[in-house]
């Protein structure tokens, strides 16, 4: 048996895998998922599809409608955008044409934990470089790495804590860095800003967007890469052909078409940010962190674990993000609907004056 | 622009990404695609899902339904089964947890192009082992090989040919093998033989399988892989997380309950194989050679690129196998309905001739 396991790089026996163990709640807001579910316009015209599309046939080897859509929705053009199964798969892509062993990754901490594992499974090195005191990035440390590794990895807004980077910050990073630096904005339509602009002035610069957040398609896969025309082509070599299939396609393109009935989801998710935070700000033993996305990193003078039990005992299943570095008395909350909001505010509230 | 590029391995630039081109016919047989839709039963069942669903909620992080009706399915352990986006984000999966710069792969030529596609872009070394003359593996030559590499991939029947691997051929392979052997069987049912009784006798066995072809549903791309527990785990954490959407979930769920629906188009797919065989041997100027998957590779004398050229102007679409090593001469024709396979007839004696 042990001799089975020496086919296995050292690199990813060491590996922990990424897991998330399965809990059902009344109130999930885990996984800062949009509460809201795809409107019912959205869900009847894929339907469409689904029947009138043959399913034992491959979907498009190039899918030029959605990319077309997405140029026209993102403000970039379409041969400088590439469609994942989710961005998770583009972000694998780009690091399995880049990462060689032993090079070298700039990665803020703490942030998405897929960056580092993917790149310790394919050999790279990652240069961690923590986030300040407050949860801001440190722009002189991060300016300080690009200009010596071969490849820069930010979150922004930054998962799990929300931070955001600006753009004249990014700006500077983009100036000093050896290699590539991918920006993944999953989270942007809850910050009311996006990097893709900069596209026009920096070459270097990838841009990673995701469906599973403010698009409300997290069970669907869709994400989008955006960089120069040049770089996509040889990211596409890593690719899988056939990543998308039809539906989930044909999902993605009908929320561009209808996404006047997604915006006002996505005010609303905000406005209620707004509101937890300052409630959060309220409560004992609590401090909430300003954030830029669909969820609020929050300290507790408490085990975590033991918040993350009373909260889920009330039916309220949140993350406890203890085990990211620096984060050690972390709960992260993801932004629900009102009543969700609610109902976590009363548990927490519940919890903190219990102790 | 040069300066660009010297952020992507020299491997991947080097290497040609793996394309197809589109074209629409009337007859398309050219992707080995089930000709025959996904019954309406299990299309109505999926649709109901779909509306019943969340599209905003993440899949289920470990597919626990699905693994359990492929285990009762396929006849192996659930826990030593791992789902993908098509198998190829399986292959995929094997090879980043495998494959260290250097590493030598055996992979017998012609074959499915993605193996060496991506075992070049990981900095792997493949070594080739031709077929036959008649096409047939070369089983003294892939012993040899497996014994001096650390990784074996085999497909079988093997796409483009159609090439069978007898199970006592396998297993010399497999008693032989240094490392890994990975069996891609995605055309299995075809051949009505399977190597997944072979997992319970030797654990460095991976096997591939695929709802493309026999299942109908190239669109929605799913994938299975079966082999040893402890193997899985360590794949499992090269494969990305929510790797598969809710819909595709539930129509590889669909499709193994009224797998009864899909087998008489099986069986008819393997009978019209054996006419189409038949009859191709008696068209003047070409050479079938004997299949056991839902295709047929045939030898012309003439220019492949002609004989392409005059199908496709008959509105048949067919596959220009030439640039494969060995089969400079070949067409790949797909097994389509009846009424396709006639067409297809019709036009290739139109064209032999015609010269």
């Amino acid at each position: 048996m042990s001799d089975l396991l020496t086919s296995i790089k050292p690199a990813v026996r060491q590996t922990q895998a990424y897991t998330l163990k399965h809990l059902q709640a009344r109130v999930k807001i885990n996984q800062n998922e949009n509460p809201f579910d795809m409107p019912e316009p959205i869900k009847a015209a894929v339907a469409q599809v689904m029947f009138r599309k043959p399913w034992c046939r491959y979907p498009p080897f190039v899918p030029m409608e959605l990319t077309e859509r997405l140029a026209g929705f993102a403000g970039w053009k379409s041969n400088g955008i590439l469609v994942g199964n989710g961005s998770n798969e583009l972000i694998e892509a780009i690091l399995m044409v880049t990462v060689e062993p032993g090079m070298r990754v700039t990665i803020p901490q703490p942030t998405f934990t897929l960056y580092k594992l993917l790149t310790t499974i394919l050999g790279g090195q990652c240069q961690d470089v923590y986030l300040t005191p407050d949860l801001d990035f440190d722009i002189p440390k991060l300016i300080e790495a690009a200009q010596q590794t071969d490849l820069t990895i930010l979150c922004s807004p930054n998962n799990p804590t929300g931070s955001l980077l600006s753009r004249s910050d990014l700006r500077d990073i983009l100036r000093a860095a050896k290699g590539l630096v991918v920006l993944d904005e999953a989270y942007h339509e809850f910050s009311r800003q996006t990097v893709v602009p900069l596209l026009q002035e920096f070459d270097h610069l990838v841009v990673l967007r995701t469906f599973s957040k403010a698009m409300a398609m997290a069970g669907l896969r869709v994400g989008y890469l955006l960089a120069h025309p040049l770089l996509v082509e040889q990211i596409s070599k890593a690719k899988l052909p056939y990543n998308l299939n039809v539906f989930s396609m044909a999902a993605a393109e009908a929320a561009i078409e209808h996404f006047d009935l997604l915006r006002p989801q996505i005010e609303l998710l905000i406005q209620e940010r707004k509101r937890v935070y300052q409630e959060l700000q309220q409560i004992e033993r609590v401090k909430p962190y300003p954030s830029q996305a669909n969820f609020i990193a929050f300290r507790v003078d408490a085990a975590p674990a033991d918040v993350f039990t009373a909260l889920y005992s009330d039916g309220v299943l949140v993350r406890d993000i203890s085990r990211y570095p620096m984060l050690e008395r972390f709960l992260r909350v993801s932004i629900g609907t009102q009543v969700e909001n609610d109902q976590f505010l009363v548990a927490l509230r519940r919890f903190a004056t219990s102790i």
